[in-house]
């Protein structure tokens, strides 16, 4: 499975949002991927009041975007997360959805870990304007592949990807906006990690650049294979980097180092 | 605290072992180390007739000089793990060993996760000459810092890094004697990725080099904080590295990333 994954620089102009988008996940169909990630707030990055502004239901333009174009291309895609506008609620949630080829919605996931941190001078409540999800959600594509879903500061919970792997997970895909100071110093050690340690691919895509009013993101996007090789990163721009999914490779490493067979579950208890 | 990691090529000569790991304690005492880390096996590396051979209980020399020499120099010394003879059992333990300024034994740890796999071309089958653990062990040092326990192959384990780090845990021992393909493919990742999950300290003390009959170590022993940064790494000798570990940091570390504190443990469930 050739897998692809879309750094951005999102901003609050929704429109070149999308166009952008648009532009690259047609560019990596094109290089031939079957499996695309776009990134965090793919749809909306900005202040409180532009999340608001701009938040959609699963029934608005983004996503219907994205079922249109999967659809149209033949891939499966991992639409990143947008700002959802939950009926009812008064906050939103950060919501990746899962378009597969025939234009349906194979998987919600709601981000579970919300991101009420202090980094680099800057401090962030994400709970303040979203909900969590509740529930870990795999998918599957539609070569049957099964895909982890997760969402950037999800990244520092291993609990979650052990979850998923001991799911079944072969691919984790982690839609990311990680900041600046956190992809120097975190970045491809965590998504290294969860792969080396669930031998898993992971395909990390992240924003890269400013985002009004003040936040910078990382970019490194990057594609792993389950021994920790790094197969891409992306360099600094908005773009999408390509790598083969070998799972006859990933079938070797885990009869090889079968750290997934060898827990101890009744010890961690 | 200062801590330091030592750094051996330990191999089937138990005395020559034991006095290159007693020079070099003394060094990391003279340098000012409180906590100092002996890596895996730093009693006997070799075959399994060898390791069979030179297995001691813990009233053997080893621990018997570990204790001498902690009182000795007022430390506290978590001493790797040894092949360890269990009285009325047929196969082995790999057990470490907290040995107090006070020369009595703090802890003692047997390593949780045996390493049955297949590395670059060899096979390792742990389990047929050792029994593993069944316990998470957390000690303190004498000035009350935590220290969670760990030996090699257990570094593929988040789950045993959470329980410890939620248990307490501020210091993250892990003596090693990682190859030389998973040190260059996995060990700094992994290493470093344990301290910034679970905002902990890690002293990762490694073997190095060649050990008869033909199985090599990866050395790169290493000190960590909790925001990840290698603070001393060690070049391919036998050597020992010092780090001074600030856990006003660490307390900042968490305050401002609470990850542990944002953990959904009803959702890992």
């Amino acid at each position: 499975m050739r897998a692809a994954a879309i750094q951005l620089n999102s901003t609050s102009d929704t429109d070149r949002n999308l166009r952008t988008a648009d532009r690259l996940v047609r560019a990596a169909a094109r290089d031939g991927a079957q499996l695309v990630v776009l990134p965090e707030k793919w749809t909306v990055l900005g202040t409180t009041a532009d999340l608001r502004e701009r938040a959609q239901p699963l029934d608005g333009p983004a996503v219907t975007w994205a079922r249109d174009v999967a659809r149209e291309l033949g891939i499966d895609l991992i639409a990143g997360s947008i700002a959802e506008r939950v009926a009812g609620r008064d906050k939103l949630a950060n919501t990746s959805v899962h378009a597969g080829p025939d234009g349906e919605v194979r998987a919600v996931y709601r981000k579970l870990h919300l991101f009420d941190v202090e980094v680099d001078g800057t401090t962030y409540r994400e709970s303040e304007t979203e909900d969590p999800g509740d529930e870990i959600v795999l998918t599957t594509a539609a070569d049957g592949t099964e895909v982890g879903m997760s969402i950037c500061y999800d990244l520092r919970f291993c609990e979650l990807y052990r979850a998923l792997a001991l799911r079944g997970a072969r691919v984790l895909v982690i839609p990311s906006a990680f900041t600046l100071a956190t992809t120097r110093d975190h970045w491809e050690t965590l998504v290294r990690c969860r792969a080396i340690e669930n031998a898993c691919f992971v395909i990390a895509a992240n924003q890269i650049g400013e985002h009004p009013p003040h936040h910078r993101s990382g970019g490194r996007s990057m594609i792993v294979d389950p021994w920790g090789v790094v197969l891409a990163t992306a360099p600094d721009t908005e773009t999408h980097v390509i790598a083969d999914l070998d799972f006859a490779t990933q079938d070797r490493v885990r009869a090889q180092l079968p750290a997934l067979a060898n827990r101890r579950p009744e010890v961690y208890a």
